[in-house]
């Protein structure tokens, strides 16, 4: 077809490319307890954001479509791996509207199905046809360990409010905006990106995945979102409103907010006033203006690249993200 | 020094060089929450057959000691990532005398714990300098898929005892001999075997690890060996000699069997009487005889190797196993 198709119906072409790849990465019938937890999770749906980060970060550089889609499709399988276990140690019951793993089935079962996640995400990125094999699975590698760092980090500062804000964007960083630059970066190899491009994509990435993950939080304070609202504060989460809060508040809002946050049980009324509390405290400004600023300089490092429809798309994503409601 | 060192003394010398790299694989201090179960898991010893047969494997073709450690350590850590997440899954308490990760601290550090030695296992191996390292890496990866769906067919067959023998031995054959013919396989390819010779290492470790499990569900049966007496059967676990037992002794003695492991505690005497049923319908004969068959064919498949101290090694090792107690 000649006409120009929009952003939103490329994003959706890839999601369509990458959904058909993960819907034979488990097509064994036997053992039924192994694959179908791992089918139910890679067939789960989801913005498959990661995936796409490959593609686009290697269409940026000059690279191919099909030449990245086993790497695409290996990021997303590590995803979901992190997923599955990362609900077991939240005790998470749903995802994406759905039971979790260990919901659906138990613990063993969803154990079992993350490893085998990660076995399957690298036997996809192994059948990558590239020179040097060995730096993108090292990248791969490395990035786990980081994410398991992050996770790890994660779980040591629950239920502490005297961690920093420094310290908080560290874990994030580790924890979510990690594989987004492995993504980045895996695709930009395959392109054929040079040191130069390939540092600016992983840039973009980690300024986006952090972005995203402040923008989700506050999400969490917003009654139109598609979130539940206050969900991460009714189960006690730890977000950077509360880091932030705790770390600038005066004496009296950080009392009030810390009782609240400690009942038994909280409201949507208990909520509403955290928020208040949250924006009183130029908590809520504050987190905007953070996730502007890596918006901002995702997109100035952007314009570093050649133009192109891919880095185009990579622009667009950065709104489409911020926009987001879910 | 020109003293010819004796097997038991190259097993230790092997053993310390592994361990020695081992110590240096989860040095960093943090997150103490990671980095500290991973090494309590390294640095609890054993008796590391699996780096050994990356050792022998390798030496066995003519291959250097020092091109494969990197491989050995890998496969390592990875036998230990399994032992992690199986400890959760069997609800073990107890690893070698010493509490399971999740025991000393709890379930989410136990599965991060696990998790992170895949990917440390991952990043050992890629250290690898070999021209096909994606072959390698192939092995490896795929090799982890079906030790999942060994363990998946574990747990499947858990507390049913209408599992053919044939369908038990494909199980046990996944679940832990698979791993051993990874070990053999990477060290024989590191090694520069050619297609025969890599095949017999690996059909070599296939009986070596049948031969292995087998020996350990009789070891159980035995008030002198260094396992707790009866621990299978008093954790109701399902071995060979029971699915032998289920599948060939009268219905007075499988009746009888079945009234004893089904019973809330099981005692040594209720031990004693499994013990004297098996004998009685032979399955103990049975048992003992299927582990002297896969002892005798690897010796007959090494046989076709050339001569070497490492095909001596890798014929001793099959009888050391034979007549170990724990």
């Amino acid at each position: 077809m000649a006409t120009m198709s929009s952003f939103q119906e490329r994003m959706e072409n890839y999601r369509g490319i990458i959904n058909e790849r993960l819907h034979g990465v488990a097509n064994k019938p036997n053992p039924t307890s192994f694959y179908e937890p791992v089918r139910y999770v890679l067939e789960a749906g989801g913005k498959r954001i990661r995936p796409i980060l490959v593609i686009l970060s290697c269409q940026a550089v000059g690279g191919k479509l099909e030449s990245c889609l086993d790497a695409a499709v290996a990021v997303e399988i590590l995803h979901n791996f992190t997923l599955v276990h990362d609900d077991i140690m939240d005790r998470d019951d749903l995802r994406r509207s759905r039971m979790t793993v260990h919901k659906k089935w138990d613990e063993a079962t969803a154990i079992l199905a993350g490893d085998g996640l990660v076995a399957l995400a690298y036997h996809y990125l192994l059948k990558t046809e590239h020179v040097d094999l060995k730096e993108i699975a090292d990248i791969f590698t490395d990035g786990i360990i980081d994410v398991c760092e992050g996770q790890a980090l994660d779980k040591e500062y629950e239920g502490r409010f005297d961690i920093g804000l420094n310290q908080y964007l560290e874990m994030i960083e580790k924890k979510t905006a990690r594989l987004l630059m492995i993504a980045s970066e895996i695709g930009a190899i395959i392109g054929g990106a040079n040191q130069n491009e390939r540092a600016i994509l992983v840039e973009y990435s980690r300024q986006l995945g952090n972005a995203f993950q402040i923008q989700d939080d506050l999400l969490d304070m917003e009654t139109t979102s598609g979130k539940t609202f206050g969900s991460d504060i009714k189960r006690k989460k730890r977000t950077l409103l509360l880091v932030h809060a705790f770390e600038h508040a005066n004496a009296s809002i950080r009392e009030t907010l810390w009782q609240i946050i400690h009942q038994p049980d909280i409201t949507d009324a208990d909520v509403m006033k955290v928020r208040d509390l949250l924006d009183a405290c130029g908590t809520l400004r504050f987190a905007g203006q953070q996730v502007q600023l890596r918006i901002d300089q995702a997109k100035q490092l952007l314009r570093e690249l050649p133009t192109s429809e891919a880095r185009n798309d990579l622009m667009q994503l950065l709104d489409w993200i911020l926009m987001r409601k879910s």
